[in-house]
């Protein structure tokens, strides 16, 4: 996608210099759009936890990236105390909620498995730019299938723009291209589908206010920007046409946990009778998990993150603190929306309801 | 209630210099404790609109005190073009959701009228004292009342804490004293039942990691601050025990117009069968309006607010920008809540059922 008129994609292998993985530094946007250079597990290991880089497909593409680096210090599987192994433990270890992590460090280690000692560089590196080369397919693929529903609503709204609320970020920024959630929008946009998207804050670290409203911005495609409290109030006004948001883990039953605050807008969608959709790309499905409300692991961040935020000052990115000194807090950062609030489930094979039974005919190749 | 261990009301009026309104300056809490001094009509305006004294109870008290300093400059209601009377068309502009603003102003309007024009001074400051006594006396009847409902849940807890939610700051610096949302809270801390409340941040002006969370610190209630996208997660994993909250404006059916948000909260606490109550004097009743949704005017403030975040930085209050700097922005103040997602109101009359029925037989010497 375009940033400042150039296309970038979030995260990239140069071969000018094949002992460096370049990625678009998240924590600087929107101030300053810097590029961050990671050479080694260490750096993409602290990359993904201080979330330099973030989304499910993006970590889970960087995580592959990070395999490769690892080669470039080891190429034996077994050799070296198993440095490849830990390598991926370690890499998967970064963040407990996103399942992509370690599918994708799976695709990778897999690949070397089948591989000769000489050849690990090699095939770990190929293996993570398929992966990306996939996962941005995938993407692309959501936003043939989502267009649809936007067309649908477009058609309804005589020429009106259609008006879509997502949380967070599910852009391109979180994905490699296009994005999830916001894959559907910008192909709406360049269709030619007048649209208009509610950007949720999403606090506490602003991935609305800062990635989404940037992407949306860069790419000329019309936005407001909401506090994650307005979304209910302009549901019950007609205000919002479709809610579509993105996924870090998905269950069998159709069960999505993504960032906090995508329960209660499920809710509201639900009770204005709204539809709301779910877009990801297969590697967010885990297929052995039944119960997402029980199941699936939710990642508790530093509470500071709550207590202090980060915006712009006189011209410098600068922590305020936003309560009394000594209040506690705690920072629960993703929850999970129950199948029963969900429309439907956008994926790179198409549409299909959040129940087990149209989710196992949709990919019954890659449930075991 | 206390702050830095001294009583305080969150407004007062001094014998010792009759031409001022004194209060706690709220846009400077929780990081300086200031006391502001108020000596006209336009200065009580300022201080509503810009927040310097906030809260539906606490708006109505200090436009009461506005229009006793505006007999300081005039003290006929039919004399130099009607100056009383404009002043009270005035104050009752600033902010248009809560209701206790109009209610305030024509309480000492009325008292007003029935007085001569030698003792309108005398008149005005006492019906303002009056007002706030009385507000002050129905918040405190609001604790006894909400009290039953926390000792019931402390019950069947056996000694664990009771875990309350709270949106925004319904506490006493919203109205003159004890709170309305927190003078159960107060009440049962009092009383030696273990409580802890969740403290919603309350974008965009953080009303709740500003002020509630200093309230309750100075109180020694524990608590801890959450993100306005938490209180789902809370409640879908039994961390929520009850909700409770305020009001702006209740209409007759039991609707309630509160801060932003506060119906997201309200579908979440419904969806897992957790208690909501909203807490507020009578004074917050529009007799008038049957059904809230469509018919309570809800104020639309400076979009910055959502754009920018105040907060402690090196020693001083600074606004930080939290998304491009183009980027637009919407700022609704307030949302309605449908009373088929209220559980009960908690007034200084009793706890009731938010339906017509109830509410007319509580008030029926109010209701004309």
């Amino acid at each position: 996608m375009l940033a400042n008129s150039k296309y970038y994609q979030s995260i990239w292998f140069d071969e000018s210099d094949p002992s460096v993985i370049r990625v678009i530094d998240q924590n600087r946007l929107p101030f300053f759009f810097e590029i961050k250079e990671l050479r080694s597990v260490e750096d993409i290991y602290n990359a993904i936890s201080d979330m330099t880089v973030r989304g499910a497909p993006l970590i889970g593409a960087a995580a592959a990236f990070g395999i490769y680096l690892a080669t470039l210090e080891e190429t034996s599987l077994s050799g070296h105390l198993g440095f490849l192994e830990n390598a991926a433990r370690y890499l998967i270890s970064c963040r407990p909620t996103a399942v992509n992590l370690s599918r994708a460090v799976g695709y990778v280690m897999e690949k070397l498995k089948n591989e000769a000692e000489e050849n690990a560089r090699e095939c770990a590196l190929n293996a993570a730019l398929e992966f990306c080369r996939q996962e941005s397919e995938n993407c692309r693929l959501i936003g043939e299938h989502g267009l649809s529903l936007i067309e649908e609503i477009s058609k309804r709204k005589k020429g009106n723009p259609v008006n879509i609320l997502t949380h967070c970020n599910a852009g391109w920024l979180a994905s490699i291209d296009y994005g999830t959630a916001t894959a559907p929008i910008y192909k709406a946009h360049l269709s030619g589908i007048p649209v208009h998207v509610w950007v949720d804050e999403t606090r506490p670290r602003n991935q609305g206010s800062r990635l989404t409203a940037w992407e949306l911005g860069q790419a000329g495609v019309p936005h407001t920007l909401i506090t994650d409290n307005a979304g209910g109030h302009l549901m019950q006004h007609g205000m919002v046409d479709i809610v579509i948001i993105g996924s870090d883990r998905t269950s069998l039953n159709g069960d999505v946990a993504n960032k906090i605050g995508t329960y209660l807008k499920a809710l509201a969608a639900f009770d204005n009778n709204i539809p709301l959709y779910s877009a990801f790309p297969s590697s967010t499905f885990d297929f052995g998990i039944r119960d997402g409300l029980t199941e699936i692991p939710l990642e508790e961040r530093d509470p500071e993150e709550v207590t202090h935020i980060e915006g712009l000052t006189g011209g410098k990115i600068e922590k305020v603190r936003i309560c009394p000194d000594n209040t506690g807090s705690v920072n629960f950062a993703f929850d999970v929306t129950p199948a029963r609030l969900i429309t439907g489930l956008i994926t790179e094979k198409g549409i299909c309801k959040p129940h087990e039974k149209e989710i196992k005919k949709l990919f019954s190749e890659k449930i075991k």
